[in-house]
Order: structure tokens, then sequence, then C-alpha cells
């Protein structure tokens, strides 16, 4: 535990020292929190999907995030694109399957993405973690009753195949990488009223992962923060609307003070 | 007075209940905010554009909602697809015409939306509802004056055509279903200075016909809640930038209570 | 001194005045801050892209504001028309040249945008700047070392070549039209650390230009307004989220007294 809280406390530094750029294929609905997450906790975000330029902006980057939040053809390619070209020079690839399962197109989509290379990070909820590993084509059947532990059972499955690290959200996180797992059980109810914080949880995980190699420990570091912060802005928010904006504040303001107070297993 | 008062109490309780998953096909600049609102209020948003899976998302949502405001042809083809689909399985339709007498491609894309098939509501501002009707071939001639009298009369037409309801939304609303008029007197001018609060108003029409048949009685019970929670917002900003926040807040907040208090006709 | 801030304030209230309709073609990530701000200093937001449309809202809007945040081709393609249209029909054109030097991709879309029409006014930080005049495919090299002198120089450059006014965004802001160079030293480092206040600016910019012909006055002025609502925000700021709510607020209440009391060349 107290390793843990120490390894939390030193990427977050590291972030906040390196100011690490991180390049997102994003949706349309959350671009704007992500980059403001991203700035919040100390990161700089860059926002590029044209097919022409992403290898190029990939290049100058220190990570990269992936969501198909809101897919189209054009999006699909450019992320393929920039996959591979990460891929390549060996920086990190942090996954979003956003709404995974809920359609043909998506699953077919996460198999492409899947194929150009595999993602260090895949971050979902346990529904999307079911169906991302189904969609990889690798396995067969998926249980019906998405419960966390069918989820955990999959998440062990797919990271063994991504041979990275999987990350179930939920109100407790799960963070997995083959036979290891993590637990996070901080966080608030209220995240589940603002739009688009998994995705921000999977933008954090692109910022620590392009400080700290070890993406199980990254992971962890990312969504210790993301739940920590999510309590900060619990006890002054009124709703999710002031919870959102006391949300950006405390990725802003979290230091090791509430990281020792708050990280709970 | 009073049974419609009820009616309003009743419907909100029946979208927190059900949680509805709610279909966007929406603009750029509100995303984040529809989406927001749609939780904040109890509904569930899914936000996709792509051709190829429009007609399964329609499938597993409750109601679509259509907004042309950043249009483009391969959105507009999403939407037709989409509107033709959620009419085959008879969820609601909700269209909000933004912009409607702003360009040729506005007026035409209306005509084709309406041809694709009659949108259960429709919900715009004076000079839209006009321009809505004139697109919609089947009148001709617009008075160029945009008085509330006149956006009364081209509404009546328009839901004689559509044989769904029509929404003015202005100072006050008129929610108009061929011969009936019902009026909600609430809100505050603060909302025209922030954007997207129309396109929120439409959102919201799409969480309350999803759980309530009647689309007269749901509409108005969408405008209500959003003029009252309006009004709850006011009270605490400073400015647009603290409205906006409120007024989230007060989706999540407005009961039985503020409704019975301050509903207005 | 006395004549900038008097002027300054005539602006500012010429905005409120008249309302002006501000046509964006802008990049996801900001548009709704950006039609956010419009609306708190008193424009009108107008967001469209699409090619077939974008000439008509040239017509009936007074300024437009075009950034290349989040470019691709059909943008582009409708950035380009849109700015022919606005040179012919002599309505203010403002650029922002986000990410200028960042891809091949950037650096040939601002060829393009420049070879179309020459914008009025030019807004970008030091890099930005020294790329576009780079770009711009009339000066050879650049300075690889982006100090605030460097980016002056290239500024005066750019402005000779587009015979226009350049603003460059920092610290200390300059605006700079040929031989003329003023001073902003308004705002506040939290200013980084919200995504899209650059965009912000540019926006603003093309509200002042809507009602100021004199394009030195007017970028000045926007850039006055946007420094001091930066410092009165950070007043009341926790965080760059509550910051960020403040910032829109001060925009909508800025006034006379708090432009001669905190205005600095």
């Amino acid at each position: 535990m107290e390793t843990k809280i120490e390894a939390i406390i030193e990427d977050l530094s590291l972030v906040r020292k390196t100011n690490p750029l991180v390049h997102n294929i994003t949706n349309y609905v959350v671009m704007n929190n992500t980059a403001n997450a991203l700035l919040a906790i100390g990161a700089s975000p860059i926002m590029a999907h044209a097919e022409e330029e992403v290898e190029e902006m990939v290049s100058i980057c220190s990570s990269l995030v992936i969501n198909i939040g809101t897919l189209s053809e054009p999006w699909t390619k450019a992320m393929v694109k920039a996959i591979i070209k990460a891929k390549n020079i060996q920086k990190p690839i942090i996954l979003d399957p956003v709404g995974a399962g809920a359609s043909t197109l998506r699953n077919q989509t996460i198999k492409r993405l899947l194929d150009a290379a595999s993602p260090s990070v895949i971050r979902g909820n346990a529904s999307e973690i079911i169906s991302t590993l189904s969609s990889s084509g690798k396995t067969k059947g998926v249980d019906s009753i998405h419960s966390s532990e069918s989820a955990i059972e999959s998440g062990k499955k797919l990271s063994e195949i991504i041979q990275g690290t999987v990350v179930i959200s939920g109100a407790t996180d799960y963070i997995i990488q083959r036979d290891q797992t993590r637990k996070v059980s901080n966080g608030d109810p209220m995240m589940t009223k603002v739009t688009g914080l998994g995705c921000t949880a999977t933008a954090l995980i692109g910022a620590f992962a392009a400080v700290q190699k070890d993406t199980l420990r990254a992971s962890l570091s990312a969504m210790a923060v993301m739940g920590i912060a999510g309590e900060m802005a619990k006890m002054k928010a009124e709703g999710p609307g002031s919870f959102q904006m006391h949300f950006l504040d405390a990725l802003y303001q979290i230091g090791a003070d509430e990281i020792r107070t708050r990280f709970k297993e």
C-alpha cells in the first residue's frame, strides 16, 4: 500500500515536471473536457485527426490516445495510421473502446484497431471490456451477465492477447496485466452523471503512460488520481454541473497529501 | 393548472425511474452540454452519427433527437436513415431545425428530413418554425415579420402537416398540437446568453417523449422543467458562465416543490 | 494611454450595442467555449462549415473567423470558399493558424488559406506566427529559437505581406500593423491551463473587427478585454475549471471601470 502510494505521487510529479504531449484522436462530445483535464493535470493535449497529419503528430507526442466514441470511417482510417506509427516508434497506445458491443460497426472497428497493433492499455467499463475481448476475434462467446467478476476474467484474457494492461472502470476499478491485478476503490457515483469522465480517465492514462513505462503502474496512478479528484470534487459539488468544474480544479490541486489520505485499494 | 403540474411531476419522475436512452444526432457545438443535460435530468445519451450504425443505435434507444446545427452531407444521410428506422419501429422523433431559413442548404435539408418521415415533435424559435413550415413545401409565403403570433399560426399549420407537436421557444413557449395550444412562461433572459440551450430543450423533449407517449404533454413537461431550471440557475448565477453550471445542477435538483411553486402558464 | 483606454471602452460598447453576427469555421475542441465567449461579450456566433452554405453564412455575418485546430480536407475547402466570399464582399477575415509548423498539412493549408485571400488579422502565439510567415512562402528560413523578439520581426513581415494586422499572444501580447506596434500586458498564467483561450481571443477579435474597421485598434481592444477578463476570473478561481467559468462571467461583466483600472500596455 505504502509503495503504491509513493509510486502514484512520483508518477504525478513526473507528469507535472515533464508536461508530456498527448495525442488524442477522440470523440466530439468530450474533446473540450479531455483537453482541459490533460492541462489541469500538467500534460499538454494535441487533438488532430486528419489522415494526412496523424503520423507527424504521433512523432512529436509522447503517447497516443484512441477513443471511438463518435466513430466514422475517415476517423477510423486516421486511427489505424496513428496506431501503426506509434507502434513503430514505440510510443504507448491507449485505447478506449466506447460503446463496444452496441453496434456491428463498433465491433468491426475495434477488431481493425487491434489488428493494426496491440494497444499498451485498453480502458473501458465491464461491458466494453467483455465486448472488446469478443471483438478481438480470439475468443468465442460472451457472458451476457456483465458482472464485475466476468469482466475480470475477460480483462485477463484481453490482457494476454494484447500483452498489455486492461483497466475495467467501475465503483471499483480493476487494473489487470496478465496474472497481476490491482484495485482502485476511489471515486464517487456523481462521476456517472457527467459525460465523458471515462474518456478523461483514458486520457489521463495516456498522460501517465507517457512518463511511466510500466503501464500497470501508470494505469493505477491515473485511476487513483481520477478517483481521488472525484472525491475532492464531490465535497464541493451541488450537482453534476458544479461537479465537473470542481473536478478540473481538483486535478490541478491534487497533491501528495490527498493521495496519502484518500487512496483506497 | 393543477392537472398540468401533476403531469409534469409524474413525467419527470418517469424519466428518472426509467433512465431512457436517447439517441442524438446533433451539432458539434452543443454535444457536451446536451449529453450532460440528459444525464442531469436522469436520462442517458447516445451520440452516434455514422451511417453504418445509426439504425442499430436507434433500435436500442427510446427516442431519436435530430439537430441540424452544424450540417454536412454525411450527417444528413445518417439523419435520414435514423429517422426512417425510428419511424418503422415507432420510436418518437424530435427535430430541431437550427438555423432554418439561414441558407438554402438548411431549407433543403429540412425538406429531406420531413420527407423521410414526419417527426413526432419539432422545436425551434419563432423564425425557425416559420421557415420550417415554408421548407416543408406544403405552404407558400412566409410572413417576414417573425412575431410570436405569426409563428403560432405557422406552428399550427406545421403541426397539421406532421400530425405531431410543434414547440415554439421564446420568452413564452407555445406547445401546439393542431387545435390545442399550451403555454410555458418560465425561464430567464440569461438563457439566451448561453449557447445551445435551445438544443438542450429539444434533447429534454426527447427524454420526456421516450417515457410519455402523449407528445403534447411530454413537450410541455420538458419545456416547464427547462424554464424552471433556468429560473433556479439565475438565482445563483453571476453571468452566463456560472449560469450554465448552475443550470445543470438545477436539472439534477429540480423536484415537485420547484415545479409546484414556479410553473407558470 | 488614455486615448487607448477610451477606444477600448467605445469598441466594447459598440459590440454590445450592435450584437454583430460572427461566422466561425473553427475546431471541434473549442466550439462551445468560443460560442459562449461571443455571447458573453455581446456578439452572436454562427458555426457552419458545409461547403454548400458557407458563402450564404458569410453574407449574413459581419466577420469571418477561421481556425485550423482540427483540420481536414472538407473543412479546408469550406474555409477557402468562405474566405474568398468574405474578401469579395469586404467582410473582415480573422485567421488563427493553430499548430502552424507542427505538420506539413498545417503549413500547406495555411498557404492555401493565405493564397485564397489575405486575412485582415492573424492571431497566434510566437511559434505559430513565425511558422505562418514561413508557410506564406514569401520568406525563407525560420529562427528555431522562438523568442518574443524574433516573433515580433516575423509579425512585422507577415503584417506587410497580408497588409493587415498580426497579433502575437503571450505574457505580453504584441499587436502589429506594419511599422506600428501596440502592447497588452494584461492576463494571467492560468489562461494557459484552459484549452482554447487563444481561439477565444481570435473569435473576440472577430467580434471587435465586425464593429471597428481599424483592425489594429479592434485587435488591441479585443486582446485588452481578454486579458482583463482573465485577471478578473483569476481573482475568483480555485483552478482551471472554475477559471473557465469565471472567465465567461467576466466577459459578461467587464465594463469601463475594469478597463480603466486594469489596462496595462
